[in-house]
Parts: C-alpha cells; structure tokens; sequence
C-alpha cells in the first residue's frame, strides 16, 4: 500500500461543487488502495476577502492577528472537504496545521517549517482514515498561529510527504502541469514530462506560477518528488525530481518570463571599494528583495550600478536610494517600472557551450534590445523593454524549437 | 483595578464599522483603568452561512468536522476585533477557545465546559494586553475542537469572568436589557434595572431571547453578576444576580411569551402505574425536549396526558408517539402546532398568593381561553391559542401594572 500527499489549491476548493469533485478524486485514490493525506489551500478568494476585511479596520494590522484571521480560510475549505470525503462513505478527519505538527518560526506571515511532528496524523492513517490537513498554516512553539506566506500550502505539503516518507506528493492546480513557456503567450509551448529540482527553482525564481520556489527547495533538500497535476483532468502532469536517467535529456526545458519588476540605476558612482556594499545593506535593511545586479567596467572612475527589485517594493527602494545619494557621492538614480525579464531555463546548458549567444541572436533577430544580463549554469536572463515581452519569449521559444520534443531530445540548435 | 468581561454577540460585530465600535467601547473601558477580556461571537450571518455551505456538501456532516467549519466565524471576528483595538493605539491580543483553556467534554456541536485553565489569559493580562477570546468554542480532552451550541458565546463569558474571578461580566447585545414584556409586543414594556439569577432562568425558559438559559445557570452556580446591555448605547442595562438588598422590591418582574412549542395530547391513556413513565422515556431517549406536562384526573378509569414540545422536534415526538398507543393501549393522539405559551413571572409571588388567580382573571377579561396551566414557586405559565399571544400578553402586563415602576414597588393588584 503507497502513502500519497495530495495538494489542492484553491481555485480547485473554490466552491461546493469543486469540493465535492477533490472529494471523488481523493476517494478514487484510496480505492485503487493508497493511504492518503489531503493537504488543502482556503477556497477561491477567501484569502484576498479576509484581507479587504482587514484593510478595513486597520492599515498596519499585527502579524499575529492576521495569521489567526487568515487561517480560517484553510479550516472551511477542510473542514466541507472532511465532509464530501465522509459522504461518499469514507472516514475523514481534518487537522488544522497545529493539530497537524507543523511547528513552526515565529515570523508571522512568512513563518518558516521547523519541524513536523505527524503523530495525530499517523495515528489517523492507522485507522484507516483520510487525513486532511490545512495548508499554509502551523504553530510557533509559543503556541501561535502562524502562515507561512503565499503559496505555503505547497509547502506544507511538501513537508507532509518529506516527514511521513510518502511515495508521492502531487500538487493538483489549474494547469496541466509545467510548459515550455506560458501557453497563453506561446500557442505551441509543450508539456514538460519531467524537469529537475533545480530547472525548476530557475523557473519558479523567474516567472513560472506553478509551484513556489520554497516547496522545490524543501523538495529538493528532502528528496521527495513531486507530480504537478491538473484537478480538472487525469492528465499526467510534470514530475519534478532528481536530475537523472527518467529525465528527459533536453538541453533547455524551457523559456520564462516575469513583468513585476523594476529597474533602478545609480548613475555615476564613484568606482571605490564598499559602495555596492553600501547600496545593497540598505536594500536589504529595507527589506527589499533585490534580484539582478549589473555593475559596469568603470569608466574615467565612476560606474553605473543597476538592479531590478519588485515593483511592489519600488517606491521603498527609490526612497532609500535617494538618501544614500549624496553619502556615495552618485549623481543621480533612474527609476524604470517599464521592463520585463526574460529567461531561458535548461539543466544541459551547463555541457553545451553557446546556448546564452543562441538566446542573444534571436533577441536580436526580434529586435528586442537586451538591457541588462543575468547568468546562472543553468539560466541565462535578459531584462527588455515591457512591451518587447511577448515577442522575446516567441522568438526564444522559436529558436529552440522548444516546441518540438523529438528535436528537442536530439539535438539543439548552436 | 477592576477585571471585566465584555461579550459581544454577532450583531454588535456584524462589519467593520460595527467592530470598530465595540473596539472603542473597549478601549473606554481599558483607560478607564480597568483589565478587559472581551468575549466575540461570529460577524452576523456568518455562522449561518457556514451551515448552509455545508448543508450543499453533505445532509449528515460529522459533528467533528462542523464544529472544525463553524468555529471559523469567531477565529475571523476576534482576529479583526484585535487589529481594531491594536489601530486605537492599545496591545491586544486574541485567543481560540483552545487556547483560552475552555476545556469541554466532546460532545460535537453541544459541548459542555467542565473546565477553563486561564493561563495564557492571565498571563496576557499581566503584560496588559486587552484579551479577545472567541466565544462558542473550546477543546476537548482529545484536543478536538468543539462547540458549545447556539448562544454558548454568553457561556463562554460567564465561564472566563467565573474562573479569573472577574469584577463584571457584562453581556452587550441589541437591547437595552431585560424589559417587563417583550417591547415589540408591549410598547409601554419597561426595562428592568434588575431581576435574580431565579427570574432570569424562567424568563429565558419561557421565551426570554435576551439570554441563554445555561449562561444564566452557569452564572448563578458561580456567583457571577451579569451585567445585560446594548452595544449601541450607554444605557445601564439590567443587572443579573443573586436576589439580594439592591435588587428592586418588585412582585412580578415580567411577562414572556413563546409560541416555538406545539402540544400533543394522548387521550384515553388507561390509568395505570408506568404509562407516564414510560411515554416520557420514550421521549428523553428520542431526545425530544418536553416542556410543560399536564395529566387532568382519572375519569372512568382513563386520562389524558398532554405535554409540549418544541415544533422543531414535532415530527419525531409524534412518530415516537403513534408507535407507543397501542403498546399503552390509549385511543388516540392529538398534534396541535397553533399554540402559545404565557409566563408570569417574579420572585415575589413566593410570599404573594393570589397571582395566579389574578393572571387567569385577566385572560378571562381579555376573551382569551386557557388550555394548559404550568407553575413553580416564581411562575405562571399558561397554554393559549397561538392568535391569542399578543392579546394576553397586553393584558396581564396592564393587569400587573408592570410599566409603573412607583406602583410595582409599592403594591401589587390582588
């Protein structure tokens, strides 16, 4: 008998109907034989209702309480799921993830997992019952409730499987799985059958929704793989795991794109030791997630330095760049919320030579001008204008014949 | 300084704006000097909403997994109450009823409090924090989450202000207070300054909405003064507690009424030991609640037992019933739902006969027939046709002069 983690999110708890269908889906799965642990998301809006409720009342709310608000959206969705499940004659018993063991920091909403302490919920399996868990949430070891951020209930989920050494952890969402690049821009982007851990954490760190960055690092560390499906069809989905024999040998698996940053630059920094450093320890004490840095070769001494940051913290980062002009002796700052990065992602890079000048050519072929570059062993990104976006992706996309999985298995374009 | 309890039921807390209110409120009485724990309920039709979701998944929910659902109302009320009094500029901090120590028995959706350990509440206390508790809620043995019923929220308050030995425990709500006969009906109701733990437990027995029987007995057994007021308004309310020196010298208290009942009579029951026995067994272990009992003497070896039920559980009292008259060998069975039921009640007809006799007077006066009588040491109840409610209540109000208070403190009509 397989242990299997099954994660829903919320478009598919998004109401009665939907629930009742996950329900089937898990009932289905204990039927061919499997134990299961159901780990679920709070339905459709709830979340985003609770905030507005929130902002209402206060505009600075204390982490705390917004924990304990928002975690009431898990426990509906589990709760009616606990239901469905037991409808359908089987037992179920849903766990809040205090009751769960998910013991966390205590960092309100962005608590990290430290520990899972699964008892309640081996013991439930023991009496052969689904067990369903609330994503998203935990308990601090003050006994606090707390969230883990956006997107938690991948991880939660993740965690589950890792402690329990489930055979299986599948993340049901409203895609079929991972693309080649967004199908809504590229109508010929491709299923990918398989990537890797770390293909994947590229691609989620520039732009792919599908799954969290932090679920495919815990992923990763814990050696558990994962199956992104859809939850609405028994497509297969993704696998995401180890980079070895089952995986497809593709150089590239694929092209990303991301339109919610900004470009900030310093002009004319004097070229001294500790100024970058300078800039960046501000930035972070701010608590701006910086991404790409570019510093330029100096020129009669004094050197540009660019670097992209979220637009959402733009205004936060612009401000405290201000004050640090005259202490670094800059010129003068540029504030750039009109461009788009695009990435192309591939775990073959690292052996083949010339996939970053490939990407540069067909940019260029597009005529898209490339205004900043990133590289990693497995990624090359470009930042471009906005509006140059879409184009750039295709023509990427086009030139690695990433549509293609049989030219794509045997070669690829140099 | 003083400790008090505030309860805030679902209307009082029904949108922001509305909890914004009772943040003020609270916040008064915090820089008035005193400690505050504050008891909230579900925002207005919440838990009702819950319910009718559920009601679309599943006929028969799990009591485990109901209480999990609708505990997810207070969670969001107390959370936002919290950031509320926090945006005020004053520490608050929220708690579950797990964590508020409301330890319960398990018996899913009717719990009962058989313990509350305050250390997470006391010890917030002393950092002088405000301390919201959901109310309706609590734990069980088994670290399954539990509620207590309809109206337990009241419950919830009596029990915190009992364990931490609080000062107050004042019970906010739509209405002024406890009024002589409900104001809808009677439009020169007066409000009451006061009545005993006693008078309050029949009034809510017999129709009284403002508060919950067991609130009211949970209070009485630990010595609890309540405190009944309206949250829109500064008004003293009523004071609920033991029949003491402060209390008002009044004979009769109030009027109520209640028309949720329907009567069943058994007629020609041979008149035997054991067959009243046995019909009411039959009715606790259906778990039908009866109320009133009515058995006239024996005439030609047969009688007639008729009692009241609520309508709720008319059906199945009936069912149980029909399966019982041959086993008793009664003739036939009689279901009326177009019943009412009105109460007299006041401490001072302990020591004042004649109340009783003035009561059927004024029915009699009024045209109105009597079908059943009921009585304690500080009540009158009688059976009434359902049209006949309003008309009756009206005249034994006049009758007793219970909207002159000069007059009720003095003498009593005889």
């Amino acid at each position: 008998m397989s242990l299997v983690v099954q994660k829903f999110g919320g478009t598919s708890v998004g109401d009665a109907e939907r629930i009742m269908r996950v329900a089937q889906r898990v009932v289905g799965t204990r039927e061919r034989g499997n134990s299961v642990v159901v780990v679920v998301s709070a339905m459709g809006a709830t979340t985003d209702d609770l905030i507005d409720l929130a902002r209402k009342i206060s505009r600075n709310p204390p982490g705390r309480e917004m924990d304990m608000l928002l975690t009431a959206g898990e426990r509906i969705s589990m709760a009616l799921l606990a239901m469905a499940i037991h409808a359908l004659g089987h037992e179920a018993v849903s766990f809040t993830g205090s009751q769960a063991g998910i013991i966390t920091s205590s960092e309100h909403g962005r608590a990290k997992i430290v520990d899972v302490r699964a008892t309640r919920i081996r013991e439930a399996l023991d009496q052969d019952k689904v067990v369903i868990v609330a994503g998203f949430q935990g308990v601090s070891e003050t006994a606090d409730v707390t969230t883990l951020g956006r997107g938690g209930s991948d991880t939660t989920a993740v965690a589950i499987a890792a402690a329990l050494k489930a055979d299986a952890c599948e993340i049901y969402t409203d895609v079929d799985g991972v693309y080649t690049a967004d199908p809504r821009l590229v109508s010929n982007a491709r299923l990918l059958h398989a990537v890797s851990y770390e293909e994947m954490l590229e691609m989620a760190a520039t732009g792919a929704r599908v799954l969290q960055l932090r679920s495919v690092e815990y992923a990763r560390n814990h050696g558990v793989l994962l199956q992104v499906r859809s939850s609405f069809s028994d497509a297969p989905g993704t696998w995401i795991g180890e980079e070895d024999e089952r995986m497809e040998k593709a150089i590239i698996s694929g092209v990303t794109h991301d339109s919610t940053e900004a470009k900030i630059t310093i002009q004319d920094v004097p070229d001294r030791p500790g100024i970058a450093a300078k800039v960046f320890e501000t930035m972070a004490s701010e608590g701006v997630n910086v991404d790409m840095i570019v510093q330029n070769v100096s020129s009669a001494g004094t050197t540009d330095i660019s670097f992209t940051v979220p637009r959402d913290d733009g205004e936060r980062a612009r401000t405290a760049v201000d004050r640090l002009l005259a202490q670094v002796g800059a010129k003068g700052v540029n504030y750039d919320d009109g461009i788009g990065k695009v990435s192309l992602i591939g775990a073959g890079m690292k052996s083949h030579p010339g996939v970053a000048a490939e990407m540069f050519s067909a940019l260029a072929e597009a005529g898209v001008n490339i205004e900043m570059i990133s590289t990693s062993s497995i990624r090359v990104s470009c930042v471009v204008r906005e509006a140059d976006v879409e184009r750039a992706v295709r023509a990427v996309h086009a030139r690695f014949n990433l549509a293609d999985e049989a030219i794509q298995r045997e070669s690829h374009p140099r």
